[in-house]
């Protein structure tokens, strides 16, 4: 594994890993993929504006996340079924997680259950949750979470209805049951024409799922509550007046609404409407230490990683997920050395400069 | 045929099932095809601003064009002659519109007559016109078709000459005998050398046509006339002083001035210059649901789609004609959903973000 | 040969019938050919505003240069060597622009000798000149120039050494001996290294050449002054102030100083500060009939027309040479009757949009 | 070696010459390459404003640097182990520079001794060097380079920690004994995993360097001292501040922070926040005579060229050497010839156009 430089590496190790289907289903996104392929290039089109001749000599990348410590701002993003992915599935993830010192935000739809995860081991972790139609199910989950000790909710508000991802389609993508589930919801779909997960999604999702239900969600748990997939000022205004206790500005990894702006191309909308009252963090395209480095300079907080942990866990299992974080710590941590920046605090948005600054120091 | 999952699939489908002369025919673009090109790419520099957490459980795409309900703002612009791509030609496509609950537009250089159209089945349609500098000829079949229910003139006004298609010189591109001007006037052309149709368009079309002429049109007929083929707010600003009762702003796909403006970088500026006086349409480069959600939000009150129908029919005949619609609608509908937009006047220009907002912003 | 459809075809053709050395030799731009790239895309980028519903059934594309009549705005430019490129050289280039009624200016590196050309057929043409070292040499050519009937004298001015035409370095490209310079000077040089061609300019061009030695031209012929080679405002008010009778925006065909700007991308600098005081011509990457409305809708009075030319030429003779033209004026009597322009005088600045405007109207 | 007429043809002669581990050393740029390649886009993004009528028959190139003579604005950039590149080493390297009356900047990592360039031959030379933690055995070196002749000590800033060059991390690099610090410090790594230069860097280099260290390298030799690897105005300053004699604006050939903005995008904020205090220099990138005209017209005094210098010397040792600093001379030489500029001074800003001026003048 020692031959493996970059997380993108993975993603072709997981690709003669795993059966065509499920590695369609990590790594597709909606329709044209153009937000998929913008996600990435966004990040490529920010440049930095590193300073020389600074003690760099101790590098400190740690930071905190809803008060609990974190050795570097790089999270692991909720992604479904890792079963899917390695027999270990969620557990082998959570163990890399821990070992790395981060939060992992597991799947509402993961395929261990809530208890086996929190019972692996010993650290941080939030639950990620869909509002079901039928909300007593997702209470349920809610309050098993709490019970397990996981330590916020981050509500998933941009799948009303299920982006058309056209792999999963073709392949008649299939909807296992999940052992969170048994015995409360069937979420098995094994579809004659188009994608099993479309069609549990589209019965099981309340697309009624509206502002005002933050107040339920508000009553049914003392935890924390994150809302994640925002990219507009509107909306994050709107999530600072409903309460919530931070935003991730996400386009769900680019499967839901195909031309969605790539996030980091709307983070500073997003930054400079909170002002700093709620914590900002993002996912999307997030596969270089520079890209989270560039993250943090345009105001979030921590970046929560997708695919390459789904590619690392595929490809090696727990030791695949941790070399991808430590991977990105490390590949951080050098662009702290080589920007001038030996804390998180010294990342500041002169460090950079985006597309924007490069066009208006033109005029 | 549900192994098709997006309308460019049927292109494929079509190259397959056409003679090389036919494909070539639909396919191509006026010469360096820069702005066939364009007409796709230019949808896919605009990006969204969806927002979250809206109640879209109940999607209402209806709307009207014209006073007449369509069931989602994707028309079928008149393409010439169907029976090139399928035997039942433009009666299949007739019928698949009717299924689908909008707007044919059919062609003056369709291949089935006006009536055979007319009574396939019931629904809205408009008829599109050239005038020929046998103003009689044009005016019979304005008459047949008010008489025949057709509900609206279109008159095409960008093409005094017919642009310069290569692929169709190269292949000395048969001009058939149309049934709908048997006894008229003699449509055949086979070339030794050059297009055939381009030979009859310029023995046949009055390439003196002006602004003036839209009174004579408005003198043979009560039916309201569209004209389509405006790129500039200057003659959307003489359309509206000549009365007309709608714009369809187009470059006729692409075939005709190589190098005139993608349409959906021009549609603002007409909209803007006809301030909701008339219903200002759009066809050119619409491939995706998301491109009619941008042709809204830009001002359009409607679509029309060009090529995919011809490649729908081409493939699969009236089915494959009502399987494009149908994918747009869904694409369309989930687009409306994904953006927080439950009905079609939801749909604002603050949901999407042009090349211009994206600079703009950058100042 | 009616199988050609655009003047990009013919550099195929020539490509097949010529030796690589004359082929590249024509084809060939400096160093990274960047400018050479840069001529064609800048036109690619500058779209249409046509305006329909006009009068065009009358083109009329004729004007003049000078005073002399042209059929349209396109002359053909001085490109050196024809008999490297056909047999009969010049003179069928010279009966071709006869046949066409448009100016052809002679290269002073041309193959037949002046006479030859003058008396081959009645035409308008100009003599292009450099000034060698050996004065008396030039002024001699112009006044057998004068004598032969030439109506101008064209001054290329950016060509005090030769540029790096690589391909020409690596074929060690053979300058022959030219029969108009027989008992004036030795054209001729085989060299062991390097480009014939470049080593007779660097022996025989006069590098000092200045504004000032426009007074000794004009001291030597009352015939009209054009010079060719400028590519700045500064440069133009400078050409004003010497009191030329035209200037031609060129940059040599992308053949001198690479990184030059693409010619249609300065037109508008040297129109505005000629202020029309005297005519502006363009030279480099013509290659459809759009590209000359566009030259003319920026300022230019005509285009001149160089590689295609000479591979019509190469490919078949006086007739490849006067389809080229004739493509090129078919394809600009479309592009004019498209955007609703009857007249040369019809075609503003209002008629295309280029980079400028497009960021302009982002503002 | 006539056949080679630019130096990117050098890269593939060396690339056959050379083992892949030390080709894929000097060819390597930091993770995703990224800045490797903006390097040279960077400058192929700036065009020309040439003026035309200027006697250019003399053509003057030399220039100086801290006061010594050099025959063109283009120097060696400070390159590491050359005997890997070729058996002769430095030693050929710096016979070539001094035959063509330039200054070479030798590499702290050099591969001959100090004193064996210098006793090579007679030339202007500076050094290069890094601050180990051992600060004794940088002080020594600086020591024998003044013993040696050297002229000024440039200190290169930006290798706090070692940029990934992930070719050198797949291929384990190799870090040799090198002969200046024999007895001094065992700069050998034979590594089982990553590169030996990163894991020697690491251990070797002083990460806690920072601006007050000027003095310590100040209080140790009366050479001047040149700072390299500045990309912003801030860190331009504060050399300023500093009492440095020189700024060499670098991303250390794209190999330490990927996503560092191409020199040439900076060099003009890095010039305007020196104001004429001190000389600029630039390097990465330079592979034309017109990117060395490009970098003069933004500012710069001189540009270093790096790698065309090891693949001249990998290619044909010295003669190699001295064939690519010719080849870049004589392309500048044209360059200015073809700008209408006889001497460096006349070189100015408006003879360049940076993608700046064109939006600006599109405003």
């Amino acid at each position: 594994m020692d031959q493996i430089v970059n997380v993108d590496e993975f993603q072709e190790l997981a690709k003669q890993a795993l059966p065509k289907m499920y590695y369609d289903f990590y790594n597709g996104g909606a329709e044209d993929q153009h937000t998929l392929n913008e996600n990435v290039q966004a990040f490529r089109r920010i440049m930095f504006r590193p300073r020389v001749l600074v003690d760099v000599s101790n590098i400190d990348m740690s930071t905190s996340m809803l008060g609990y410590p974190i050795s570097a701002p790089i999270m692991i993003a909720p992604t479904a079924m890792h079963k899917l992915a390695h027999p270990k599935g969620e557990i082998a993830t959570a163990k890399a997680a821990a070992a790395c010192n981060t939060i992992m935000i597991v799947s509402f739809m993961s395929t261990c259950t809530i208890e086996e995860v929190a019972s692996s081991c010993n650290a941080v972790r939030f639950l990620q949750i869909y509002v079901y139609k039928r909300r007593d199910v997702t209470a349920q989950i809610v309050k098993r979470a709490e019970k397990a000790g996981f330590k916020a909710i981050v509500l998933t508000v941009d799948v009303p209805r299920l982006g058309r991802r056209e792999a999963d389609i073709k392949n008649k993508m299939i909807s296992p049951q999940l052992k969170n589930f048994e015995g409360l919801v069937s979420t098995e779909v094994r579809p004659n024409e188009g994608s099993g997960v479309e069609a549990f999604a589209s019965s099981a999702f309340d697309a009624s799922l509206s502002w005002k239900d933050i107040e339920w969600l508000r009553s049914i748990t003392k935890l924390p509550i994150l809302v994640k997939g925002l990219l507009t000022r509107e909306d994050a205004l709107k999530a600072v007046e409903a309460g919530v206790d931070g935003i991730v500005v996400s386009n769900h990894g680019a499967r839901q609404l195909d031309y969605s702006p790539a996030t980091i191309t709307v983070l500073e909308e997003v930054v400079h409407a909170v002002k700093g009252r709620i914590p900002v963090l993002l996912d999307g395209g997030v596969r270089r230490g520079t890209d989270v480095f560039k993250a943090l300079a345009l105001g979030a907080q921590a970046v929560l990683i997708g695919r390459p942990i789904v590619y690392g866990l595929a490809a090696k299992g727990e030791d695949g997920v941790k070399k991808v974080i430590d991977m990105l710590k490390n590949e951080f941590e050098i662009t702290m050395a080589l920007s001038g920046c030996p804390t998180i605090d010294d990342v500041t948005r002169n460090h950079v400069r985006t597309e924007n600054e490069r066009i208006k120091s033109m005029l």
